[in-house]
C-alpha cells in the first residue's frame, strides 16, 4: 500500500510517496510562497502530489490517502484548518479544496504531530505503542502517539504541549498567560537566558564569542560556550534542563509514554543535551521504583514530515 | 451482563453487584483494618464480594468481572500493586490472591481512577468519549478517560497529575519535587494558605471564626468565609482558582477531553467554585475562538467508587 505525505512549511512543499514501512519511494518540492493565498498553495501541493506519484512509477488510484502536515491546526470533523499563523490561513477548507484536483482522501494534523507519528512508525520509537515527540525550537511543539495512534484530543487541540504553564507568573508567553513550558524549554529561552547573562556580564565568554554583539546570540552559541565548560554557560544550561526536565516529569506524570523523543533546533545538542536530560530526570519522576519512559533524540530529520504525514493516512 | 465493584478504602471496603449501565442492585461493606497483612484484607474483600453477589440473587458465574479501586497503583502486567501507602501495601500479589477465592476475572486500578470510569459511565460525563476527573482532596488525584477506557499509560504511571509541576520552584511536595499541582489546588492548599493569612493578620474573619485557633482551619471554614464576602478570603480563594485553573489549562492543553469533572472535597464548594472556575478558565485556554472542555462538578458521590470498579470489567 502506498500513500503520499506532504509537509507544508512557510517557505517550501516537499511532497513524497511512501510505503506502509515508511520508507520514502519519491520525492519532490516547491516553494510555497503563501501571499499568493490558500487556493494557489493547495493547488500546488495537488500537483506536487500527482507529480511525486507519476515520478514513482505508479497512477494516482494506487494511492491510499493523502497526508498533509501544517504549522497549525486541523478541525477533522469540518475539514477545515482554523489557524496557521505562518501562512497566514484563518478558517481555510482544505479538505474541500484538495478534492478539487484529486479523489484520493486527504487527511492533515500538525506538523509536531505528524514528525511524532513519523518517528513512531520509521524512527526512534518505532514499534511504540505510546511515545511523546517534543521539539524544541523557537516554540515547544508537541506530537502524540497514543495506542499506536496520532491523539488530537476531543477538539483537535490537545498536545499543545508548550504552553502548559510550569512557572506560574512566569515569563510572558506569545498566547496571553504566563509560564508557559516553551517560555523556558525553547531554543527563544536559551538565546534569551544568553543575552540575560551578556547583559549582566559584559566579559562573559558568551558575549566575547559573538564580540557583544547580544543580537546575534543563538541557542547554538550558548549550548557551545557550555560544551567548551565555560562556567556561566553552564549554569545557565543546566537551569535550561532542569526547566526542560520539569515538563518532561509533567508528560511522564500525564500520558506515561515509552518513549519521549526530542527533536527540534535544540536537540542539535546531541548527546551533551540526551546526558544532562538522563542525569536530571530519574530524581524527578513520581515513581522512582516503576519503569517510566526513556527519553531519546530523534532520528529521522529533514524526510519526519513527509513520512508522517503519510502516515496520516495508514 | 453483571460485575462486581469493590471500592477498598483505608478504613473500610464496600463493595456492590453492578449492571452494565452502572445501577447497583446490591451493596455491602466491611472494615479493612489493614494493620492484619494483605492476605487478611483480600480474603474479606473476596468473602464480601461472594456475599453482595447472594445477596442480588446471582451466582458467581455470572459475574463477568470483579474490578477494585485501591488509593495506589496498580501494575496490569504483574497483575501486583507496587505501592499503596494507606494499607501498608508494597509490591502485593492482588490478583493472585482474589483468585485463591474466585475464578472470576479481576480488574484493579486506581481510586480516582475509578471515580473518573464511574463519572463516565453513569454520572456527569456519561457518553463522553474523553474525560478528566479531578479529585480536590488532601491532594490532588486524576481519573482519564480516552476513548470510552481508562487511560493509565504504558507502565501504568499515567494520570498523576496532581504530581504536575506548576509552580518551578514553589512548595515543597510530598514526592520531592517542588511546586506540584496538588500543593495549590488542594484542600490542603486552602488550609495552609487560611493559616499563613491568620498569621499575617490575627484579626481577619477567618481567625475569628475558629477563636484563634488555626490548626482547626480546614477548606471549608476558607470556602465559607469566602462565600460570606470576607475580602480576605475572597482574595485568597481567587488566588486558589488561579492556582486550579493553571492546571486545567495544562489538561486541556494536554488531553483536550470534552469534560473536566471536579471531585473530592473543595468540590463541596459547588455552584461557588463552579462560577469562580467558569469565570477564570476561558481567558487562559489556548485556542479560544476553538471549543474545548466545559468544566462540571461531579454528580456520583459514595458510590463512584463501587461504580467505576465494576465499570473497569466492562
Amino acid at each position: 500500500m502506498l500513500y503520499i505525505g506532504i509537509d507544508l512549511g512557510g517557505t517550501g512543499i516537499k511532497a513524497g510517496v511512501v510505503d506502509e514501512k515508511g520508507v520514502i519511494i519519491a520525492k519532490g518540492s516547491c516553494p510555497t510562497a503563501p501571499e499568493r493565498g490558500y487556493e494557489a498553495v493547495i493547488h500546488d501541493m495537488a500537483m506536487l502530489a500527482i507529480d511525486v506519484a507519476k515520478q514513482s512509477g505508479h497512477a494516482m488510484n494506487e494511492i491510499k490517502a493523502i497526508g498533509i502536515g501544517l504549522p497549525g491546526i486541523m478541525d477533522p470533523r469540518s475539514g477545515r484548518v482554523p489557524f496557521c499563523t505562518n501562512l497566514a490561513w484563518h478558517d481555510v477548507p482544505l479538505i474541500a479544496e484538495m478534492a478539487k484536483y484529486t479523489d484520493v482522501p486527504v487527511y492533515a494534523d500538525n506538523d509536531a504531530t505528524v514528525a511524532g507519528l513519523a518517528e513512531s512508525v520509521a524512527g526512534i520509537s518505532a514499534g511504540c505503542e505510546n511515545s511523546v515527540f517534543v521539539t524544541l525550537g523557537t516554540g515547544v511543539g508537541g506530537g502524540v502517539v497514543l495506542g499506536g495512534r496520532v491523539f488530537s484530543g476531543s477538539h483537535g487541540v490537545a498536545t499543545e504541549i508548550g504552553h502548559m504553564i510550569t512557572v506560574v507568573d512566569g515569563e510572558q508567553c506569545t498566547c496571553g498567560n504566563r509560564g508557559c513550558w516553551e517560555r523556558y524549554a525553547s531554543a527563544t529561552a536559551l538565546i534569551r537566558e544568553g543575552r540575560r547573562l551578556c547583559e549582566a556580564k559584559p566579559d562573559t565568554a558568551l558575549a566575547r564569542a559573538v564580540n557583544g554583539d547580544l543580537i546575534t546570540i543563538n541557542a547554538k552559541h550558548v549550548i557551545d560556550q557550555a560544551k567548551a565548560g565555560d562556567l556561566d554557560c553552564l549554569e545557565l544550561f543546566d537551569r535550561y534542563v532542569y526547566h526542560l526536565c520539569v515538563g518532561l516529569v509533567n508528560l511522564i506524570n500525564l500520558y506515561d509514554p515509552q518513549v519521549i523523543v526530542l527533536g527540534g533546533g535544540v536537540s542539535h545538542a546531541g548527546q551533551f543535551l540526551l546526558d544532562a536530560v538522563r542525569a536530571k530526570l530519574p530524581d524527578m519522576v513520581f515513581y522512582k521504583a516503576m519503569p517510566y519512559a526513556r527519553v531519546e533524540l530523534a532520528k529521522l530529520t529533514n524526510d519526519a514530515g513527509i513520512i508522517g504525514a503519510a502516515m496520516l493516512g495508514r
